[in-house]
């Protein structure tokens, strides 16, 4: 019988909206303002993000993960440009293709390790450069934190960085989970980004307690010419800006980000700690977020999703599970949770 | 000296959002819910469609109304087909050469009448079916209430419908303005839609108090198998559907879409009707949604402006301005811009 | 009954090959060369460019004209750029769309007069510039000869390039039948294109005796950093490139071009004047190269074709047919044409 | 010093065109047919390929193999869907992005082994079938002869071609070295394509004498109702069309393409021979067409290029060169090759 819980370990998109979100966008519901993003709140947004990052960085509010994964890829490349990732990373795996079909370039996925990428697998590719029957390599795409929950540091950013800049490529970073590497990290989004010199970060809100959207961050000495009419094209600019810059301004202003990714990234650790000594149970990956990866015998599914407790099969072959923590999980959801599996793993 | 106002007749997007939307959002904030769509709210949300339009449509949420017609026209096209509209649409003319790049396809824009197009325009193009070198027409896209404000008959809708199926094309409705439409001609939503015979409609809340969403609406008979993989390709899937979903469950479900609607025509209607007699003032173009096109002396655009009414010149080669009319425009913010427009003109 | 016959007035592509490219081609089948255009006559075709072109400029072999086009497109356009050019352009009708499928431009169709567009037509384009709603102008496109067998003057290419340079576009011309213009208006390759400023040139050869192949030639004031990449991504690099380039040298080192040329635009000429006398036809545009367009009886067409003498009707609306004359069409082909033109316009 | 040589073992597209090629073009130059395919030869030649065939195959002339390719992919995929073919495939390392840039397609790159990919890679990447954040798998693209000159057996491109049919895909073939394969192989064309089910062959002839020009066969069964706008629209719509046909037809129904591409096989078996006991050279693929794959002393790479022997470095790490034979391969060339790399094992 399958019981209908109000928390899951599926993903941090399935959790709802924080609170105190729905203040933000009300206080900025007041008459008119001018349609796409030339109202005031958006221009007090812009502000917060040059305060957060310490630099006059531009930004572009844009609809979601993908939208600002291809707009930014189509600001650094031209069709016949190569995109250096990770297998695993979500614009390789679950953007059904947008960067091929919206920017035209070329993927070039490496094989990750702990969900990362090495400046010796960029040196790997950098090659055939001016001839003409080979893509270019001109994007190095991370994603930080990991899509398995793991985070780069400041040194492995900065490598990469380093790289692209000898080789007249650009670093982007695909931050959909930015805030959980701040807080696990404690580096600032000025170390993080500006620092290192990486070039664009799509930076994520919605899976750390906002509604929608999601910022793009141009470092101040990136040139991108043409980012509106980008934007426009690949229909992500929202005609009523406001709702979303009044979300991202409060999130950065207030301790919101990090009170939401502390959490969640705490819950993460509590959980794969509770889980460590479970017999059958083994953690894939380093814990570094707000996931958990690990791997449980096959026939405990079922069991689990029957319980309620939702949460994604990463790899079938050695069935490897996701388990995420949202902003919103609690140490009695993971106490739930992991009191199931020891259940399971008694009776197993 | 400009003067702040919190109304202007810019744009039905310059307006916030309708109050009760806040409720409709904050009552759907429970908990987890599976993301990109599977969840309860959206469940429910098209079931409300189907009641709506009297009919099994399917429903997909998108983020605003150049990813509705930009999946819309994918679903309906290969990159070899021809899209006829008015040279006008909003296809044309305002989503940055969106429909060439992503859908492909190529824009065959046809002089408008009042912002309409006419099945005598559509047998105009329909040849050279089977030559290789041109495209071949695949689509009539319409837009009810027309960017001029006009509304599309019962008669003038099923003539098209009826030649695109005489000639194996689809009839597109972009409604980002449909509620007004449906007001203004006292059709329901299964007469405009249903009984035409058109496949897929664009419909649109934002201008008409949600905070953001367009709604793509299949028609039953329609059998567009790829739909979801072209949403998430356009990057139009949003993870936490239901804050979409939410929002049009209530604007349909409630009197919400005709009280708008409603008032926004209405203040039209009375604008119009105050700028009659103004000396100098001329209507250029039949009011029959919530817009009001008219032709003012160039000299009064910057006094007009500074004294913050922003409005849009549309032509500028006969100072054609456009004023919109907004769910939350009042007689009074009616009054006192004419009142400064009668200043103007007996001045002159 | 329909009789075969060797000689039409469909198509300038229905004829075959001038005899003496044969030995062109034959002429370069010696041993291995570097393929993809690092070949010693390719180098030599380019030096016998810049020769024809008194001018250092560049030259990138292609297949065929709509390649041509497209590639250049890219050079010169990002995909939120529109094209502006005539409706009744080769690459607005007879491309299938891949301008807008590949380069993902927008086209932005002028109502041609004669064949051509004009500066006014252009200025009324060059509007909304850093909107980010429109496609930004970028590109005047014309066809020179036009496909109504029009030539533009000096001064109305001229004219065309100083507003594109005025307002940071740039002066593409399609080429198609570049030669025949050439020898009508007596201009130099280098008035026609260096002086008067254009930035690329399709150049066709195809139409005028080659076999294939279509020639690009970039100004020398023209930085397209990316050209070799786009040619190759747009499946236009040729693997025996000496087989084209042979043709070109020879085209353009010999009198073949002028020679050619000619006699397709006296055979028009001839054509036309015999016409001119014809009760029931008339002649519908300038005859300033290798096409003749004439009203005829609708009833003739199929007369006509049943006797062998393939074309094509242009306009249905008034019976609008077109007459093209080739490199190889003798005045006794006209004759022999005309006197079945005199019969039906006797018994009419 | 560097000397010049009329054989290199660089490409087999460094080769001339086979005298015979030149007859059957000017043979077909005989006044005027109707362009872009509608004529006497390539209505000829097409049933030349059903003879050859022995099957009601249909066929397209396009102009190289990348275009064959494109064309190919974009009749089989939308732009949602995915290519499973091996990391070393023409379409995923040498067009320059062009399918994910003009087909849209997501390739997804399979680790070769000896140049081929297999019935259990296929199963790894069957799965998320109907999950629109995956693109979905629809084309197995084999290479036959392989890019390593290894060639598939019967049994495995039957293996492939029935994967395809079970989960819904298409089996394509890229066979730029077709004719190699078949000679190899002993197969008719019928077994080879026919028989093991494939959908879609791209045979080239331009690496095996022919001047220019692909052939794209479409199997009796397939039903690829687009595939004349895809080629137009891709440029690859050939107007003087006669001359790709009289090439295939000629090359099909003599012996050339068994004569050819046997001295080609040959000549690399007989280099292959010649290398084996040399010091310091290894065999690194198997040799099953016309290429050879050795190791030698990155030392004597300049060395030979020095004496004109040009060549590729096909992998820098272990200094891999590719040598390719071609149809105009003699012994007296291979033996002049082997005797300097004779006297550098000798000297070193």
């Amino acid at each position: 019988m399958k019981k209908n819980r109000l928390k899951t370990f599926a993903s941090d998109n399935n959790s709802g909206v924080s609170p105190e979100i729905f203040e933000a966008i009300k206080s900025v519901n007041v008459g008119h303002q001018i349609a796409y993003g030339d109202d005031d709140y958006s221009a007090k947004a812009k502000k917060t993000f040059q305060d957060f990052f310490e630099s006059k960085v531009d930004v572009q509010f844009v609809f979601n993960g993908t939208g600002a994964n291809i707009v930014s890829l189509q600001n650094m490349c031209h069709s016949f440009h190569g995109v250096l990732c990770s297998n695993l990373s979500h614009i390789n795996v679950d953007e059904c293709g947008a960067p091929e079909k919206i920017a035209g370039v070329k993927l070039i996925p490496l094989v990750h390790d702990q969900g990362k990428i090495t400046p010796q697998q960029i040196l790997g590719e950098v090659h055939a450069i001016g001839f003409e029957h080979h893509v270019q390599p001109k994007v190095i795409s991370i994603t930080q934190a990991t899509e398995l929950g793991t985070v780069y540091t400041f040194d492995e950013i900065k490598a990469l960085s380093d790289i692209a800049k000898q080789y007249d490529m650009f670093l982007h970073i695909d931050g959909a989970r930015f805030s959980n590497a701040l807080v696990k990290t404690g580096m600032s989004a000025h170390e993080m980004f500006v620092k290192t010199g990486a070039d664009i970060l799509s930076f994520g809100g919605t899976k750390n307690g906002l509604m929608m959207g999601e910022a793009i961050v141009f470092a101040k000495h990136a040139d991108f010419r043409f980012k509106k009419y980008i934007r426009k094209q690949s229909s992500q600019l929202f005609s009523k800006m406001r709702y979303i810059a009044a979300q991202f301004d409060y999130f950065l202003s207030s301790d919101m980000w990090t009170k939401n990714a502390t959490n969640s990234n705490n819950m993460a650790d509590y959980l794969a700690q509770k889980l460590t000594d479970i017999s059958g149970v083994s953690i894939k990956y380093r814990v570094e977020s707000n996931a958990v990866f690990v791997n449980i015998p096959k026939a405990w599914n079922q069991i689990l999703w029957d319980l309620g407790f939702f949460y994604y099969v990463w790899d079938e072959l050695d069935n490897t599970v996701r388990f995420m923590c949202s902003f919103d999980t609690t140490t009695d959801d993971v106490d739930e949770f992991v009191s199931e599996i020891e259940k399971l793993a008694s009776s197993s």
